[in-house]
């Protein structure tokens, strides 16, 4: 069995006027793009854009539906009902959707965006009615959440595919949490350290939580930030460090399906 | 060959807490709904409602699309790009068509909302733009106009099939325009000449215009208000007494295929 | 001393083309009228109409800002930072605040809207920010507040005048919190006994609770909603009872400096 | 009489996690700064930072009000009756008048946004809502309009102050319009020629239209733009150069009073 996994970035972030991400540097590197949405980022004419931009790189495109909070850029909780949520997941997939359709490619995933992403990690409900939402548009899609996550088990439960996920360049607890931004270790701070954990998470499946103890994450994918200072040459090193080690970049199709 | 007619409604124009239209009544009289997509008006939990509505009352579902103008409804001029007007056309419609494919239904048409059908009708290249936005979506849908306009100009210019539209209350000038709203002959005040009206276009395909003239206007389907007091018993009273007449109304996929 | 309450009712919820809410009936009958800022609800053209109401009403005009939550109507919590309510607050009431000038009248009182003034009830530090743009406002706003609440101590704090209130139709917990919407006891169910507590409270400054235990409550203002069924007449009837009982209905600015 | 100008520029059009324009950098080299109020760009986190920026320099603050239309920045006509455009410049003045005055500032003008100003340049009708607007929130607001334009013409019979502008690196045509982006002599191309050109119309009340014609042109304000590369050197240069040819660089009601 090759030894494989995929690598993914948000894009298609920008709105109007404002330019947002990396996304034109990035995308050589990536094996999974999750394009915004034009609920807390994107627009129409961006998501048209970037639906171009993934066909022209031949990477795996995916929804990246987030809560209605434009000026929050998705990233502040609300609690909305199930039956809200669902219908904000069909809405913003089903409108992206109608892009890839339009140029001849099928969405391969949907990964919440920010809090919502957050918040259905670590809350059953929630992320059912994202389970469903994506469900109810497409039964192949795959669902992206946080490794071990209540968004993972939702995916399960709801009997769809689903890509765990796991960050190079940030600390896990014992118990498969992200150490919070501003603690010690929350951010693996050197390209070779971040490098050297995803091989020996691919390889292994296993992973040094901030407390030593070892880790069992079943890890399909790896998200990188789009949006950083130096993030397209993060990528391009990360890539090429992987595949250096013997590690094949692929979809996270590809990833789920070996 | 059956004489036969198409009457469609607006509807799922609620947003949030708010109100709007009587859906529900109106529903059972029309044989074409037009869905608001989440712009001019509807939000993601009342374009699922509303396909439900569709479906139970097994009306043909389309598209509502219109201008991001929430606070004017969509009621006010807009100066967009062609690949804004094309963009916008297809998220709006990709959302909702996502929600009818989640229950089962696929889209019939798509009939643009308020100023972006004003404006179109008499703007040819904004009418290619939204004739383009409706074929990259799915070339299977309807395109709704106003009867001559250029809009199903476009519609017939992108290779789409076209719903030539007519409203039983207006009246229309030689040039084959609505009289406008204010104006002498403006509104056909009694519902007996609305019905006159119709049955004489479907059996003719002639329309006496405001001056006397006759207007050659081939008729697909009749536009019916879904927000103005008594709509529903209008509906009613409309759809009784053209079946009195002995004209079928079907939606406007049957009529156009005729 | 004069026994005297104020009572006071949300207006100007509607939006565009959206009707919501009773206000040219239930105005009559309210001393003091909460007036949504174009956020959770209303728009500029029914702010300017709603400064026109209170002035010909006579009735103390305050601004009802609320989360940036349309859709939601203002109705979900939300986490926003200190610094982004407190300029949430400053924003909103500033823009109603134009249109009270420009028709010759102050702004009176400032009560955050839904979810903004239930999370602000237990949260302090929630509740401070609220207060500091009050502040940053104009100081001499009065905060209204769910009587004994956070959001009432920290106006305290902030050196604001506070205006505390209560809800005729809901039942209180012994420890001051409304019995929950759907747990017995949340309604009260009559006219009549909602008056009879006013009644009580206005002259004991007692309240009891739902377990049977006797609550201290210093009441200024009353709320009424206005978007209910019968609203208007509810408003005249308390309005009616509470002035027969020999209660002055004032609004809250006199209540407070009595 | 000294000789005098006002150099202007849009600021706060930053918006969430979106960063837009050079505002630090500009800032330095301004007299009179536009702040983007919340519609067309900024949110009230940037208007409370604007509103610091500008108090920190000294430089005059302006309101910059423009269509509610974030997604097209502004920059799209729109057909609004005057009592929308009226309430929408309270609305917005308003909101950012409270920062102002929360920072111990008034307000020194108002300039129209994008469209709403160029649409308003030639439409009095729309410019006298404009100026009824302003005139609302105060009286004392100078209204910033293109020299020459119906915006001027509507602030002068409104009874406003007005700032009459010019862009320095803008050809004109013999009837005070702009040439338009895209024809020839539409961009001064030199910092020389652009600084030549205001010092002539300083000193002259004369500018050289494209044509070879002589333009009667009473300036009090020039244009400086914050969003093109190199905007700081350009307006550092620019306020040097005029200094050194013996032009004082000062607030817009500085100029207009003399």
């Amino acid at each position: 069995m090759r030894k494989m996994i995929d690598l993914n970035s948000d894009m298609g972030e920008s709105f109007g006027v404002y330019h947002y991400g990396a996304d034109k540097d990035i995308v050589e590197f990536i094996s999974s793009a999750n394009i915004a949405c034009g609920w807390h980022a994107g627009d129409a004419v961006v998501m048209d854009q970037s639906t171009k931009l993934c066909r022209t790189h031949q990477v795996a495109m995916g929804a990246h539906p987030g809560f209605p909070d434009l000026v929050g850029f998705g990233r502040r909780n609300m609690i909305c009902s199930p039956a809200e949520i669902r219908a904000y997941l069909i809405y913003q997939i089903g409108a992206l959707q109608a892009f890839a359709h339009s140029q001849g490619i099928e969405l391969s995933h949907v990964k919440p965006h920010g809090n919502l992403y957050n918040m259905a990690g670590k809350d059953l409900k929630m992320a059912l009615a994202i389970a469903e939402g994506v469900k109810a548009v497409n039964p192949n899609l795959i669902l992206v959440g946080l490794a071990g996550s209540q968004l993972c088990q939702a995916g399960y439960e709801a009997g769809l595919k689903v890509a765990e996920e796991v960050f190079a360049d940030r600390g896990y607890r014992a118990n498969g949490s992200l150490v919070p931004r501003g603690e010690p270790g929350a951010m693996i701070e050197t390209l070779e350290e971040a490098v050297s954990r995803i091989v020996h998470l691919v390889e292994t499946g296993e992973m040094i939580a901030n407390d030593g103890s070892i880790l069992k994450i079943e890890a399909h994918t790896v998200c990188l930030h789009g949006d950083t200072p130096g993030a397209a040459s993060y990528a391009k090193a990360i890539r090429q460090m992987l595949t250096a080690k013997g590690i094949l970049i692929a979809p996270m199709a590809e990833v789920i399906r070996q």
